[in-house]
Order: C-alpha cells, then structure tokens, then sequence
C-alpha cells in the first residue's frame, strides 16, 4: 500500500500485554511499511517499551487510559462501565476516523460486544461473525463461525457463506473459493432444518464461490474445501479440538525423539525436516481472527500469542483494509438481495 | 469370563465384509477365551471364508440370509423392508435371547433405528447415545454422543452423563471418573440454555463421578476429564476433526522423513520409537462405538476397519456383558431419580 495506513491497538488486551503489543508493533512497522499505530493504554507502561524498541517511536501515538477490560468481564458490564478502557478507545477511534482497523488480544466477548455496539453491522448482515484460518493438507482453509453466535438460524449461515467466500478470495488469493457447511454427513438428509434450508439457498446463489454441500469434521484439516461455514458453537469446538489434537501430537512427536539414544541420534539427522513441519504449522503464522459483518474492521489476536504472532494479526488487519473486504462484503449482500433469496427468515 | 458368551455379527456390514468380520471373529476367539459367534450374512460368501481360518468352524454358527443394509439406505427404509437382512437379524437373536449381543461394521443410522425399534431403550431412557473412548495425553477418554441425536435437550446430556460415567468405570476401570460438559468457554455464562441446566442438575446428582463442569475442545485430546458430554451434533464434529488432525500430522511426520536424504537416515534411526508411537494411537485399538442406553448390547465398528480393528469392537462388547454395564445404567438412572431432580424436560 502506498498511503500511510493507521492501525489502533488495544496495548493492554492479553496475557503478556503491553510487551507484546509493543514489540509485536515493531515487528509489523518493519515487515509492512506505511503502517501507524495508536496505542491505547496505560503511559506508563507503554511508553518505556516504546523506548526500547528501536525505531519505533515515530510510527506510534500513545493515548493514555488507566483503564482496561479484564479477560473475565462479562460484555454486558463492560458495555456499561467500559467506555474508558484501552479496548472501548481503540474501537471508539475506528468510528472517529482516526484509525483505519483495531487490533486486541483481549477478551474476544468484551471486543465483540463493544464492536458492534460502536461499529453496527454491515447493511444485510444479521449478526457478525468470527473467521479466521488455518492450514490444512491442501492450504489453508477458512472456517466461521468460531464463536460469536451460539446459535444460528439458516440467514445467518448464508450471510457467514457469502462473507466467507469474500474473505477467502481477497485475504487468502483464492480465485472461486469452494464453500462447505459443516454437518455430520455429507447426505441432504442430515442435520437440521436450519443446515438444510441454509443448504439450498447458498446452492442457488449467484456468487464467485462453488458450493460443494455438507462437509464432515475430518474434511477440515484436510482442506476438502476453502471455507468451512457452521454455528458459532460447532465451529469453536471444532477448531480448539483441532488446534488441541496438533499440539497434543507434536508433542508426542517430540517426546518419542527423546525417549531412546538412537531416537535422539535420529533426530539430529532429521532435524531440518522436523523443523521445516513445525515452522509450517506455527500458530504464530495463524494467528488473527477476523469479526466480519461489522461496520469496521476489527482482529482478535490469541491473548497467549507472542509478538511475532501479534505482528501477524496485524497484518490481517491491513490486509482487509487494503482489499477492501468490508465494502466487497457489502456490495455481495446487496447484490445477491438475500432477503428475496430466502436467505433472510 | 468363565461361561461362554455368543455374540451376533452383523457379517455384511462395513467395506470390507464379510472378509474382515469372520477374520476378525478368529482373532477375537483367540484373544477372549469362551466367545461363540453367530454370524449372519450370506452363507455362500461366508462359509469359504471360515473354513480358511483355522480352527475358527467350531466356534460359530451361520446364519443365512440374502438381505443386507446398504451404506446409504435411511433408517426409515430399513424400519419398513429391511426386516430380513443380516443387521436386523442379527438384532433379533439378542432379542429372543440367542446372542448376548451384536457387532456390526454397517450403516450406523440403520443399526441405531433397528436397535431401539427392537430392543426400546432401558426404563428412564429418553434417548439412547453412541459412545467410543479414544486416546488422549493422559490416557482415554469416553465421549458421548457421537452423533446418535442432533439436538439435545437438558435431559439429554443429563442422562448421557450418567451413562457415560458407568461406561469409563466399568469398562474403562476408572474409579470416580470425571466428567465434563463440552461448552465454548468454561465460565458458567457460557453456552445455551440446554447446557446451563443440564450443568445445574448434574452437579446435583449424588453419584461416583465427578463433575467439573464445562470442558472445550482443546480439553477433548488432553484428556481434561474422562468423560466428555455433549450434544451428537457436537461430538460427531469433535471427533471426525479430532482423528482427522491425528491423521493428517501424522502423515506431515511421515513426509518430514521422507524429503531429504538427511531426514531418512534421522528415520532409521528413530523407527522403534516412531512405531511405539503410532502404535500408541492405532485407531484399530480403539474401534467399537458403544449404543448406550437401550435394552440390549451394541456395537457400531468403524466401516472401513480391518480384521484386528473389528476384533477390538466385539471386545467392547464382551467388556460390557462381562460388568454388566446395562444393569448398572438401569440401577443408576433407577437410583438418581432423574424425573425429581429435575433432569427430565
């Protein structure tokens, strides 16, 4: 991008802010060039990590809160009694014009609610979702909903979709991205109504995306399609089991490489190897879950992330910035006229 | 066990039958001392076949029928026509008391219809779930339903619970097991209606488990608590994402060794160890979805196992008539009082 883009971060969100934040700022300036912080937070512990990040300093503005939102507050509360916080701030200069895209990794819930109480959705969009994606034996897939909406009725379902096959076309380059819903069989019989009404009308789209029908569980990591779209409870579940099923067998890996002398003199050979499988699998790489079908852009960072991972988030953000993905979502929606598709219930 | 126990095979069911099933009843013959079979299928494609595995003639009995369950006839069809196939005859010897109870590798909707068609679920049963235990960091865990119901409600979960704590005691032999709630977060706020309550009443109920109240996903394959609950919608996902994952870094492992010369010589030298692993997590160890909660012993293998996998499944069965984990469902569901406490909707 050529003109300078500004970015609010929430400094005090996750467990190792506002260092990471700060270093993950630094990380960002030098890999993505024209890009500006605000940092919102306490001064006091932002501005000597400021300091000692080299060359950082002339790319952030600090904005001083003593207050911040805590991993536990409940939406509700801090909706009320948050509109001081570093979180409500950043948001809050988003809807100023003063930035461009909000970045946190604080309390996904809190963010969520204050986001759509300041942004609004976009026109068409029932309720806003959680997408993020990862990668599979194919690439990488993009799955939503990851946890906004417990329920979901089929409107809601065809909206992730088209938002979905927007996201996967201008973040991740896919040209006519392949769309699944998530069922427990691929047979039109199985699952809900919601699943089944929701079914037909993305079937009977006029979209970029190739609707394949239902996918099963073990078509996510295999990448059997580019944009996996289910309820914000299955799609949570789904990911952290898989996230948890990785991490789980890594470990194991590892573990089998220390449990003998030749299991070790083993390793030194395959080293390389090894390394180049855990490097492409980082979480680090992967890190950044979108909220689409907001007035806004707005990127949750995993709270337990690093810096490089806080960096990569970042990096989200600007990209839907820069592809403009909120108005192409916006122009979809209005164009595919869902509430006459039936998409709308 | 001492008596002999007769267990009904479902020898048409699964990709590879009859070959794997009347295999698979010789290595389960071998391993558990004292099990006759009734095999039912077609006596042409089977006899042949036992008469190949040595010595295996004198422990079963053929039963003849023409008729089989395919993979994608719908329960509702097979409740009509299908009272002739190998499934559903199968079914009916536990029923007039020829059998202990059935192993089949076929349609797993249809041998769920047929079951409760024939057998009715036991006293104070509302719906009966599919469990399977599997391999987790800290040993196995039990999860319940595996997609048996789509939607459930309190009483549902409720009921599971107490079923899937018998299940990891008896068969699994963990004493006080514990159990969990699958939800998206672990705070009380969290997740529908149906769960809130479902949470309220087993932390009420006065048996051996232990209830810790809501798991996540990333819980599932560290094995947080013994017993994981949840919806079949849910647990149908989990599970295929959860094996899914297993299968796809374990290929990317494989891989990993083979791309550089370097990374081959690391593998001879770590293969007893790599093999150690993989046999730790086999999937053919852990084949045998039980049905829990009907008058009867059944179970669902996996479709596409082979001879040692299927062997494993008629062990489930053995395990579950040799504690009588039936009974002891019935006299726990019998003893909480379900209705009273406020479990049953």
């Amino acid at each position: 991008m050529s003109e300078s883009v500004t970015i609010a971060l929430d400094a005090m969100g996750g467990d190792n802010a506002p260092h990471i934040v700060v270093a993950g700022a630094n990380i960002a300036r030098r890999r993505f060039p024209n890009v500006r912080f605000l940092l919102f937070g306490d001064r006091e512990e932002i501005e000597p990590r400021v300091a000692k990040q080299r060359g950082l300093a002339e790319f952030v503005e600090i904005h001083h809160t003593a207050e911040q939102v805590a991993a536990d507050d409940k939406p509700s509360q801090v909706l009320r009694n948050g509109r001081t916080t570093s979180m409500w701030l950043a948001i809050d200069s988003v809807k100023h014009g003063n930035s461009s895209g909000v970045v946190s990794a604080g309390n996904t819930g809190a963010l969520m609610a204050m986001a759509m109480f300041q942004w609004r959705n976009l026109p068409g969009i029932n309720r806003p979702a959680i997408a993020s994606f990862f990668p599979t034996l194919r690439g990488e897939t993009v799955m939503l909903d990851l946890g906004a909406n417990i329920a979901c009725d089929a409107s809601n379902l065809v909206q992730f979709a088209v938002m979905g096959e927007v996201y996967a076309r201008t973040i991740l380059g896919i040209e006519d991205p392949t769309l699944g819903l998530l069922n427990v069989g691929e047979e039109d019989t199985k699952g809900n109504e919601a699943l089944k009404t929701a079914a037909d009308t993305i079937r009977g789209l006029d979209f970029p995306g190739e609707f394949v029908g239902f996918v099963e569980g073990d078509d996510i990591p295999t990448g059997a399609v580019d944009v996996v779209v289910t309820d914000g409870f299955t799609g949570n579940v789904a990911l952290k089991t898989a996230e948890g099923t990785a991490k789980l067998i890594n470990g194991f890996v590892r573990e089998a490489f220390r449990n003998s002398f030749w299991a070790k003199i083993g390793y030194v050979f395959a080293k390389h190897s090894l390394d180049k499988l855990r490097s492409r699998s980082d979480p680090r790489r992967y890190n950044g879950a979108m909220f689409l079908g907001l007035n806004g852009i707005c990127v949750k960072s995993h709270g337990g992330t690093d810096a490089v991972g806080f960096a990569t988030a970042i990096g989200v953000a600007l990209d839907m910035i820069e592809y403009g993905g909120n108005e192409l979502i916006a122009e979809q929606i209005a164009r595919l006229n869902l509430d006459e598709a039936g998409g709308a219930t």
